[in-house]
């Protein structure tokens, strides 16, 4: 259903829509088109977040030489089972799929790889990489260190990254697992989505820039500072997230990563690390789909709490919002239809809306 | 400084004394010797949890028979960068340093690699294994599933292991990032100390086995349901952990584990997931070392919130108690001495204390 504020858009219209506007600004066709999907699939998913949203600030950092459209990404250094990828600067998602199809070529020879990449940008959700290995049967990992906007544990300055980290593994009748989450309390981008509806947070989320509680998502994102989740041990992981990103890689890390949304010039030095992990090179792949079944059903069939209604598994909401969203399309706030109605206008393009 | 109930003793005279034992039980004096390295390690690093304080129940699943001696460990399976083992129900630890070592030897050639386990025991502290990667300038990854004592989130029946990870990753001139936790809110082997100690615990580590909260060990220690740390996350987490160890491997997950401590006679079946990967298959191991020491002291240089006196890495604290405990001694509670002397004298040993 349709919220007040919000229209209800088909995602292919928002798909053609993005692809368009990116080619008109240089992006060569197929990675106009994967960048678009990327961002629509993010939406079809329920992770308003890191879908659409963010077409304007890729398109202002495309205008900013901060992206660059067509320098070559190169492979730097490899082994059978590694790699080293320059991601150039091009659009993050265009140098994530690469890294995970090159990470997943590997572990096709040799059961298993790692590929780590420097100099690429803001890749949305980190979902679609690792996910991207369910149809060759494998493991899917991804990585990313991002912009520093969250404390080291006990502190109250922005050093670390919000850092996400993703797995996907398939399963046999059972829709795939696919883990997801940012390694702070929340996405950042959920936040920008409650200040775009002009909603409030939930305390504990974030404190403001001096270390107090706020639940104003526009005074969060005002040098905010992100807690980790799980208290220390998320602020470990999202440690380690930065150092097999950004120092395996030797690109940056902490506060070397470049605010996409203030510097439109200089490229962000965002970093990555894909995994692969061929399954039929440790068991055989129907036993392991059987289980995965087995394994998921019983999580979803255990016991439940007072007042729990469905114990759902990684992954399983984002698949039912899909098939919803597929049917009834993607609710699109005012202000967001508004914005891509001007972008549209600068950039000469028909506007579906 | 001793407690009024503990003993502070040698971490000589401990590993001497669990050295003894084992191989008095017929276990092969170099796994013997093996064994009570990690164990007093784990107390040495101030984990009591997984120190010494298991050795009793070793003992009694070598007894039992649930625990093997000297069937051969297996390499199932294999391809460069991976590799399937069966364990054979030896010790675990006995089990997890081949697999580890079986994952660098990998590494080193083809630069990562990805060792599942399956049939294995309970291993202690999982920090020990990746720790083993640190003297190879290598990443080290440790995954390990355990028994069913965790719920899904919305659940409130044991479905989950509160399956630990754990990654090492080395410094230059600071000490090494050693990372491990429970993917539970609390590892249960800090329940049972607090239980021997006669202590009682935080609400919200555990609830009891109807689904109230609790502060008493022992209740909480009678099937009480463990939750995830961070919530959702934390279970996400903990599922991920036993499909890479037990479903990858072909061996046990969730409720098919056995409980270690209520039958001595069947193999447990725990599995691991071990990784390494070579830095400097990536970038320069010294580059890496440096930026490593730069990170880590932004980290604990980094502002601090009221009332902190000092920000950690994970695995310093471990780092400072290991140097205290090997000048001082490492703490005994009495109920351990006691325990200590009746296996001495069943075994017929001359007791140390």
């Amino acid at each position: 259903m349709s919220q007040a504020n919000t229209q209800l858009l088909s995602w292919q219209v928002l798909q053609k829509f993005s692809k368009a506007v990116l080619e008109k600004l240089g992006v060569p066709e197929d990675d106009a088109a994967l960048t678009a999907d990327t961002l629509v699939a993010a939406n079809l998913r329920g992770v308003d977040s890191h879908g659409i949203i963010r077409l304007g600030v890729y398109c202002q950092r495309i205008k900013g030489g901060g992206t660059s459209l067509t320098q070559p990404i190169e492979i730097v250094k490899e082994t059978p089972a590694t790699a080293l990828m320059d991601g150039a600067a091009r659009l993050g998602q265009v140098v994530a799929v690469k890294a995970i199809e090159l990470a997943m070529a590997k572990a096709k020879e040799v059961g298993a790889a790692v590929v780590a990449v420097r100099n690429g940008s803001h890749l949305g959700a980190c979902a679609y990489f690792p996910m991207l290995a369910l149809k060759e049967d494998m493991v899917g990992l991804t990585l990313s260190n991002s912009l520093a906007t969250m404390v080291a544990w006990g502190g109250r300055e922005r050093v670390l990254g919000n850092n996400p980290f993703a797995v996907a593994i398939p399963a046999g009748e059972e829709r795939p697992i696919v883990f997801d989450a940012a390694t702070g309390t929340v996405a950042w981008g959920k936040i920008f989505v409650a200040a775009q509806k002009g909603e409030s947070i939930p305390e504990g989320w974030v404190l403001d820039k001096e270390g107090k509680p706020t639940t104003d998502p526009k005074r969060a994102m005002e040098k905010g500072l992100m807690l980790p989740f799980g208290q220390h041990k998320g602020y470990g992981i999202s440690l380690i997230v930065n150092i097999l990103t950004g120092l395996l890689s030797g690109g940056a890390v902490s506060t070397e990563i470049v605010d996409m949304y203030s510097d439109f010039q200089r490229p962000q030095d965002v970093c990555y690390l894909m995994g692969a992990l061929d399954i039929a090179r440790f068991v055989p792949l129907s036993l392991f789909k059987k289980r995965m079944d087995d394994l998921i059903r019983k999580m979803k069939g255990s016991k439940r709490m007072e007042g729990v209604e469905r114990i759902y598994v990684p992954g399983e909401k984002e698949f039912l919002e899909e098939e919803k969203r597929r049917k009834e399309g993607i609710p699109v706030p005012e202000a967001q239809i508004g914005e891509f109605k001007k972008m549209a206008q600068e950039l000469g393009l028909e506007t579906p809306f």
